[in-house]
């Protein structure tokens, strides 16, 4: 079926092959859910999980259990399947807390179905196994084509299956969505620690450190690193250096010096995309340890060494990681809102008879931030990769500007901090019991 | 003088000539005070600050003003000074809430008193021409010295001066104290941190990341690094590189491989101070980058690097730098509390009389953990380093012993989160009103 031909009568089709629950007067066929997670985890993937768990417990008259993937999509092929209904009420709420995927993810790219047709069809020798009809998943740009071709299975392979995506990305480039999941989270992150170790630098560098360099995630789009572009607004001198804009050596030390020269200090926030005009990362230093042996170094230190040669001023340097996406701690409120009201609307729409579709966040103000949710079709969303517009950046390359900082500024608003105990947050972890298989063994 | 010798006698000396104002009858002398902080700041020196100066202003008929050291030190010597009278009650409270040393520090060591009368004879002038008789100065070990060094003007220099310590510093390195207000902030935010990244590398584990390396300060003393090995208590598989603990890459790797056959996954807390037996840093690894030039990098991408060449494991690496001192925003209360009692008892232990101490935290207990407010003397103090008792480190080298946990955890009790305001902490900053000059400029 050429996807982008689709008409809303056949998804309809697709739909009343799954329908029969909503008939009234008709024995209700009630059918499992599927969910995984899946690529890099988020510090509020696990709250999109708890929107997905909870609501579906609330439509036990039509979803029955909800089977969690182990490790994302290899779960369902391996049929190492988790059954949620095995953890409490609690344990389920506490995972709007804590960071990470509770199940388990995965990197694993599933082919078109043309190149292997032999995993679709134990993806649904599985599914009928387990009298699964609704698959959610839960990832990012990848998964939303792996649930596209999932959603297809209903109609190339005649079972009845609705795919929902649940978008999460730290990256935030989904398109259509307002914002993903993990990403307001990582913003605020990354706003409040550059704050924090600018204040910081600006006590030192009379005497010392002038330099402070934090090295952000984001090898393509440089929209985390755009939030360490917030801090300007409270007197900060900062330069962020974009995946988006090639870098320039001279041009940026002119940039870093004048900084300097007027405030006695300057922070610089640095993408780990930050690429030189042809393309080579500043991270590949070619650098070499004493035995001849390649180092992978991160742009940070090659930044502030950088500076350090031609300008002479001491510096620190940072590189945040796992720490800037694991950082449930502080957590955006809002992040965390959107990660679980587009887990709900997963099942609602599910439940409505949706399937290929993505909840979203509609943005319907900046000032003060408001959204809804809406849907998108998956054949609009998977293999679409959306960047920082330019107006996003300064017209010098080293800024955020007005719009950028008005649309960033919603997706960080207020805390939701965990709960505490003994000094360190109180996390769940999940007892995963495995679900009894019914197959033979699969090989990946 | 020698001070090992000073006798309660000469301290009581030291302290009729100011007590002028402490004489029921007797026309008050109002002296006023210098506060500066030193060295590298904190998640919550400013706390400290606060303390001092709020503790001041309810003196108000012994203390006159407050004048901070621009700079710290640097900011007596050149008589740059702040009038700290001129910031709000409401600014002053709002240190309370933010890192950094809101009156700039610096990294300057006094020689002693024979190597340069200069600096003294100026420090002198300084005190006698803004009518200074207390002196507060906020710092780590240098600090404690030249504070020491200041307390002998009375007598070494016939100038009555009230010279009290306010400890402060990340590495946790004075004596005497339970200790050091910055301290238990750090190592609540490492242990967060360690365990929100190893919650996040665990559900990576099984097609991608099995390491995680957080790199963390502590050049002679792995205290902070300690902080990481918490995450044990919650099943976290995690191996950490201290100072004290002479590198072995052999067991290391033993050990690490041991955890991920067992786990999946390791995460790694290496100090930047881990070495191997001849004393070079794991971070002086002879890198050069394509021009030969000497590159400076962390520990943590070498310890990663080490890892994936020698087993072939997909690994993440973070080095935390600033992030981790000035991380108000996850700041341990005990902390925060600590750091504010440290600044209040400076002051009243300054109105009660006394000249070269230190206010201390003393341990009552652990479970619950349990403090009261003490006071050394400034010669016990100063050029005295605090390492981790060996005690404190597993046999194997690589862990924290219950010993080590039960000191930390009442370190880290509590969080105490500032106001937000726009989706960012509300920091202060101070107007910092220069005092005006009396004396001619001097040189440093």
């Amino acid at each position: 079926m050429n996807v982008a031909s689709r008409k809303p009568a056949s998804v309809k089709n697709t739909v009343e092959r799954v329908s029969a629950p909503y008939e009234p007067g008709v024995n209700m066929t009630i059918k499992n859910a599927f969910y995984a997670q899946s690529g890099g985890v988020t510090a509020v993937i696990n709250a999109s999980a708890c929107g997905v768990i909870e609501t579906a417990r609330k439509h036990a008259d039509k979803i029955g259990t909800v089977y969690a993937g182990r490790n994302g999509i290899i779960g369902a092929l391996t049929e190492d399947l988790i059954d949620t209904s095995k953890e409490s009420d609690a344990d389920i709420a506490a995972l709007r807390y804590t960071p990470s995927g509770a199940f388990g993810s995965c990197r694993f790219k599933m082919k078109s179905l043309e190149a292997n047709k032999r995993e679709y069809e134990r993806l649904i020798d599985i599914f009928k196994a387990h009298n699964i009809g609704y698959f959610f998943y839960n990832g990012g740009g990848d998964s939303a084509d792996t649930c596209f071709k999932v959603s297809q299975l209903s109609e190339a392979m005649g079972y009845p299956i609705q795919a929902i995506h649940v978008p999460k990305t730290v990256d935030n480039d989904l398109p259509i969505t307002d914002c993903c999941p993990g990403f307001g989270s990582v913003a605020k992150y990354i706003a409040v620690s550059t704050l924090e170790a600018s204040f910081d630098v600006k006590s030192m560098c009379k005497t010392s450190t002038k330099i402070f360099v934090v090295e952000v995630m984001g090898r393509h789009a440089g929209w985390i690193a755009a939030a360490g572009g917030l801090v300007a607004d409270q007197g900060i001198p900062v330069v962020i250096l974009f995946p988006e804009i090639e870098f320039d050596q001279a041009k940026f030390l002119a940039s870093v010096d004048a900084k300097v020269k007027e405030h006695g200090f300057c922070t610089i926030v640095v993408s780990e995309g930050c690429h030189y005009p042809d393309g080579k990362f500043l991270a590949e230093q070619g650098t070499r340890d004493a035995f001849g042996h390649a180092q992978l170094g991160g742009a940070a230190p090659v930044v502030a060494n950088m500076i350090k040669e031609a300008l002479g001023y001491k510096f620190h340097w940072a590189v945040a990681d796992y720490l800037q996406r694991a950082a449930r701690h502080i957590a955006s409120k809002t992040d965390v809102e959107q990660a679980y009201a587009l887990g709900e609307a997963a099942v609602m729409l599910a439940l409505d008879g949706k399937n290929s579709v993505m909840p979203t966040v509609v943005r319907l103000s900046d000032i003060p931030y408001k959204w809804e949710i809406g849907a998108a079709e998956l054949k609009d969303v998977a293999n679409v990769e959306k960047f920082m517009p330019r107006d996003f950046i300064s017209e010098d390359g080293y800024g955020i500007t007005d719009k950028c900082r008005n649309y960033l500024t919603g997706l960080i608003q207020g805390e939701d901090y965990p709960a505490y105990e003994n000094g360190l947050p109180k996390f769940v972890t999940m007892k995963n019991v495995a679900v009894e298989k019914k197959l033979p063994e699969f090989k990946l």
